[in-house]
């Protein structure tokens, strides 16, 4: 019985956990399209007069999916050697906020308004992406995202100075009346202008403040290159990348030589192993690599 | 007669199918500037100040327009062997919705507001840029999007987990006053912040609401670099792509000749492997380049 | 006198229309000067309250400016063979719109208030960066967008195609309350979202059509990587060109080589001509190209 | 006592300017979450409903950020040989700015509102980057900044000149009531709408103002392509430029090796002409490898 169960868990963990079996892969479908229904489930009752037409069919649907969810759980938690480190992974819990309001709210009336946070669950779609070959892709941009990093950060810390000081400057120009009633509403403001997004909830309406502004605005349609140029020549890059083998130099063991590197650039070792070296001195005369000597 | 049917059918079919011959080209001109107008006349008959004043001349003229793209379409299926097969087709299917309105409104009073969908006729703008010599540059964005499309579907996807969670994050936490009546209203929201259209129809109102969409706003601002270098750098391989040759050369191994190149820049060795070097020394005088040669 | 007012001419034809003496320069400055100040004479006086309180200075202003731009103008034709060719040139008309409604008004009352279109000359302000050694960043600039001209075009085609159908759409689903009248105006609106401007004058009210604005903005959100994408690859072009000699090639003539190029990729000539060919057969043995033969 | 002094003044020196020792890395890190936290508290303060509250507490904190800021300036004076020469300098403008409007209140009631320029301390952000390697990240943006400079100066004249003019259009053409009421105020529309910011406090209701609004949306939304491809390339080569060296191999003349590169990665020959080839063949066995060392 012993090892009958052990191999049901090992299978269960097979089909839970991995992806590369047609029943991994069906599982993994299913999954992800139970959570797209409930959180439509979610979405949907939040809509006043569907709530007040359906609210009890969408009370008892996310019940249903609380269960499946649960039983779902369990079976991820039976399956593993150290079921409490998956709760306390980044799945895990997301896996336990999406059922713990429904349970809940049998002894704490209102908890079920909580629910919305199951909506977290479907960060699971980039696990169910590896199924779709989209790894590759996802590996280089996230690559080139690493790559730019620090580029990035410094623009943004740019981007909040920015913020941060015309936020103050406006404030201090234009009257409490066109908004700007606070110093954090400055900053509010700040944003939606150097991000082009333009609400026009708060704008300015002295001259002044309007100058300043129209600046803001070219300033913060004109940066925008700077995000973009710099991902731009990392994506380059990681395309480029695939330009290099992955094969190590039998000389040395260094990597990262170029498809078309026919020596290695750190020891001189001739790499392609199929053709000999033109340039090796032959047998008989070594090691003269050239012309003249064949007179000898 | 069948013979002279026949070769007429043939002649129609060069001139409305093809665009070789100088009678094609008009053809899909004169096709292109009635679509156009037709559609003119369906927008301005959409004013309403000029639908009293002309409503009965647009009337005729939009009468006018679909007798003559009856007939196009009756010739078009003439001169075809399988006329169905192409009212099936995607032109075919926006041929017969831009006649359909108007005929259909001789026995149902209305149908006539369906003329609306004429507009999808200006597709047929595509076809005609192939007159233009467009072709080779459609065709190199259209690679570049089908190698990046990949990379694209998945920014589509995480903006689109983004847009969910903050939808719902912000549902939550504003007042229904502000706008955020439901989740579905929220997440529009979330799409105007997010990609920086900004309507100012439904804004935030409280401090956390605020900080929470500033930080959309620059997300939504900084993520824009993905797209565009991603796709940048998938153009460049294009038109390096069309310029340079991946062969090596045969006398010293470098590769990245352009397309046209007759010699190696970097050996002078003749590179066209198919038809001899015309600057190449005659036969009685050929040297010899290899090292087996050599008569020790 | 006839000489000396030849040489006049020639010297004033000097100053005003090229740029390369001191005076010439100093003039160029000087005009660019007088432009902006003219201009923002017009601004100020447009300002109502500015007009009340110094409407008659701005008046004596704007009449100094024209005279001194009618003495400019009347210099440039005396000083050119060809003076109505001038008057008929891109420059010529500005000049000529510059000064007419101050004039027009000393008999027809209101004319000056066509002095707005004095703001044309500012274009002025191109010939002006021929000083500053722009030169050379214009033309590179200039190229690239003229070699992504076509796929540029085929961009605004497919924007204009989506602004024409989903503006059709939109009309059909919003109510006319919602600010979507006649479709002219409901394509505006496409306009406006498309380019992620979002004024918010107009904007959906139904479920529906804010589900195709959203779906609208995601698209121009991200199709704006297509100009940007096209773009820098041709700036990249242009910046690599500079990596292309132009010197010719002493054999076939051709130009267009890479820098690092040692032979001609048409016809295989040594092309540096400072250094001999280490691949050329040295005199006694010619032609043989290679190190066997050196024994015979 | 005087070598003292001037040890201690030396030591403060290291501490305080400098940033490679671990006292003058904590000294910067305490010293921006000291400004960081009175900036903090200025934004805080001009909250209406906080000010009330907290008002007399926060007026205590900014005195005490005031003393312990008069310290630091104190300090940094003594430890100098020119302390003047530091206070005209950009950051000594800014530390005086910090502390002065505290003690201008003492004499001078109202001073205290000026405080707000305390925010421009946070400047300083860029001194403490240095501690977190970003200064190569840095430089790499600052010289592609630098080099795609005057592209960019170009670009924003082009802006500022297309913004002028359609500023002045459609102050003639869109009546005072949609709120163009002076030129400068139609520019300030120009600006939010060229830039897509459209907060939409000023919308043109006019047909032929909203189609040359729709025009202009279409423009800034295309030409934001051009400081972004400018910029792109300008990183690729900053980032190319890095990694490649510029000299080419002694033995094929092959250019393009990465600085790393020890040997031609197509001939194998060694490529660092000061330092001798540690694989190469002993004195005794040497290669020849030119033709003179023919021995015939």
């Amino acid at each position: 019985m012993q090892s009958g169960d052990s191999s049901l868990r090992k299978r269960l963990f097979q089909i839970i956990f991995e992806s590369d079996t047609p029943q991994a892969k069906a599982f993994d479908i299913v999954l992800i399209t139970l959570i797209l229904l409930s959180v439509t489930t979610v979405f949907l009752d939040s809509v006043p007069h569907l709530h007040e037409r359906f609210g009890e069919i969408f009370y008892l649907v996310e019940w249903g999916f609380t269960l499946i969810f649960t039983l779902e759980l369990a079976l991820r938690l039976y399956c593993l050697d150290r079921p409490l480190r998956y709760l306390r992974s980044f799945y895990g819990v997301l896996d336990l906020l999406a059922i713990l309001p429904t349970w809940l709210a049998l002894f704490l009336p209102g908890a079920q308004s909580l629910l919305v946070v199951r909506v977290l669950r479907v960060l699971r779609v980039f696990r169910v992406l590896r199924l779709m070959e989209f790894v590759g892709e996802g590996r280089l941009l996230v690559e080139a995202l690493q790559r730019s990093q620090r580029k990035i950060l410094l623009f943004l810390t740019t981007v909040l100075l920015i913020i941060t000081i015309f936020g103050a400057l406006i404030y201090m120009i234009e009257p409490p009346e066109a908004g700007f009633t606070s110093m954090p509403r400055a900053m509010y403001w700040a944003v939606v202008t150097l991000t082009t997004v333009g609400y026009g909830d708060i704008a300015p309406i002295t001259p002044l403040g309007q100058f300043i502004s129209a600046f803001m605005m070219v300033l913060g349609y004109s940066i925008i290159a700077v995000p973009t140029g710099v991902f731009s020549a990392e994506v380059i890059r990681s395309i480029q990348r695939e330009r290099y083998s992955e094969e190590a130099c039998p000389g040395c063991g260094h990597e990262g030589h170029e498809r078309d590197a026919k020596y290695c650039r750190f020891c001189g070792t001739w790499l392609d192993e199929e053709t000999p070296d033109p340039h090796a001195p032959r047998e008989e005369d070594t090691p003269d690599d050239d012309e003249k000597n064949s007179d000898g």
